[in-house]
């Protein structure tokens, strides 16, 4: 049994988001055609992803990450995504890996935002100035910014007070969707709505969703008329794409800005 | 790391649906606070669990779930539950605790009808007389018969042709939920509801949602005026309750006939 691997916890609830895309994007007609998936949803061994990112903990959240990995090695995964944009910051990204490395893991670590470009560029680039939504932790690594840039795409990111409002909608205590989500709050609602609208007026074209909790507040396909990208799905796509391709659903229809 | 495991597979949505709810039904403010859960979902290895009750199949799905159970002992569990009413069919569930006696395992593996009956009893026996939904191998197998009766509860079966509507209205391979469940067919809706509207006319006063695939036709808290009792949720009370007692959230005052 080589179940696909999911590296949960960061939070709960992207970790169910990722299973439940993995099995929509996979082809099958019953139960039983199902690919094998084992999720393992750790949150209270990983530290915050964006305070070690923006310096404020020493805590590297790579050694708990890598523990989880290694779990998921030893119930036979050999591929495995983590559904947490800020961990693939590289300060965190690039010493999981390495722990792989020394410990010969033969499991493979898809990377979530690195597979954003590939999917973008396999699609013919159909929008090309993204809108990023993420947390500070995201934003501060520049994940994106480095490697979708080199592909042709340019990655437009709210100024100051709009990653302030972007990371409060995730984090904060009343409002935030971390703390409320069921449902999401109309103000976490609001204040990511306003900060697309003031990207689009800078040309965005598309929205990428770049933190895992926020498809629970921007729901559907497109958020105030720009199509939304995914990385959850993405990675879903990719992860099937390695351990059983032939399972992988079609694509349906790209949505451009022109409809 | 003792994680509350989660037999997946029986479908697969089942076992999300489970994960999910134990997320739900736990007291955490963040991320952190939530319970740590292993979800293995290994569809293609379990048989199907009505065919063998029925006497369709000689393989008992029990060996397959032994596997997946001691994966999770493997990986820390404790205790553990499966999302799949049939299974809970004493040909399956006594094999599978059979298996788990003779490897000696520590992992408890919690019993979800078990749970039921316990649940309504500690509630206080809100209603008396249940509509049982269920698969054929579950009518046929009387798991909800022999373990609610004694507590005082009268289960109310469909008739022949009521019985072979809910099983059609899972299994069916053009409108059934198996099949197609995104989004759920009306027909599969509707002739649950007319099987419910005939037992509400036996005199029912609740129905119990007895195969893990039927909240995704049935969703909210009550069906044509009569109150939800969902063994899913209950299963994913009674894991928080034996994993970690002070994390489980307070219920909610119990909806009864009258209102």
């Amino acid at each position: 049994m080589n179940p696909i691997g999911i590296v949960g916890g960061m939070g709960p609830h992207a970790g169910l988001d990722l299973t439940r895309k993995v099995f929509e994007e996979t082809r099958a007609a019953g139960d039983r055609e199902h690919l094998p998936v084992a999720l393992l949803s750790y949150p209270g061994t990983i530290p915050d992803r964006s305070a070690y990112v923006l310096g404020r903990s020493d805590e590297n959240p790579a050694a708990a990450i890598f523990e989880v990995v290694r779990a998921l090695d030893r119930l036979g995964a050999t591929v495995a995504g983590m559904p947490c944009n800020t961990a693939h910051a590289p300060p965190i990204f690039d010493e999981v890996r390495a722990r792989m490395d020394a410990a010969g893991l033969k499991l493979r670590l898809v990377h979530m935002v690195e597979e954003v470009g590939r999917h973008l560029a396999e699609r013919g680039r159909p929008y090309r100035r993204l809108a990023l939504l993420a947390t500070r932790g995201t934003y501060a690594a520049g994940t994106y910014r480095t490697l979708l840039e080199p592909r042709g795409f340019t990655v437009l990111v709210p100024d100051e007070e709009g990653r302030a409002r972007v990371h409060a909608a995730i984090y904060d205590e009343t409002y935030g969707i971390k703390a409320c989500s069921e449902p999401v709050s109309e103000r976490a609602v609001r204040e990511l709505r306003d900060v697309v609208a003031a990207l689009r007026d800078q040309g965005a074209e598309a929205v990428v969703v770049g933190c895992t909790e926020l498809p629970l507040a921007l729901g559907g396909d497109e958020v105030d008329g720009l199509p939304l990208v995914d990385p959850t799905r993405i990675l879903a796509r990719a992860l099937i794409r390695e351990a059983a391709p032939e399972k992988l659903r079609p694509l349906a229809a790209v949505a451009t800005p022109d409809g």
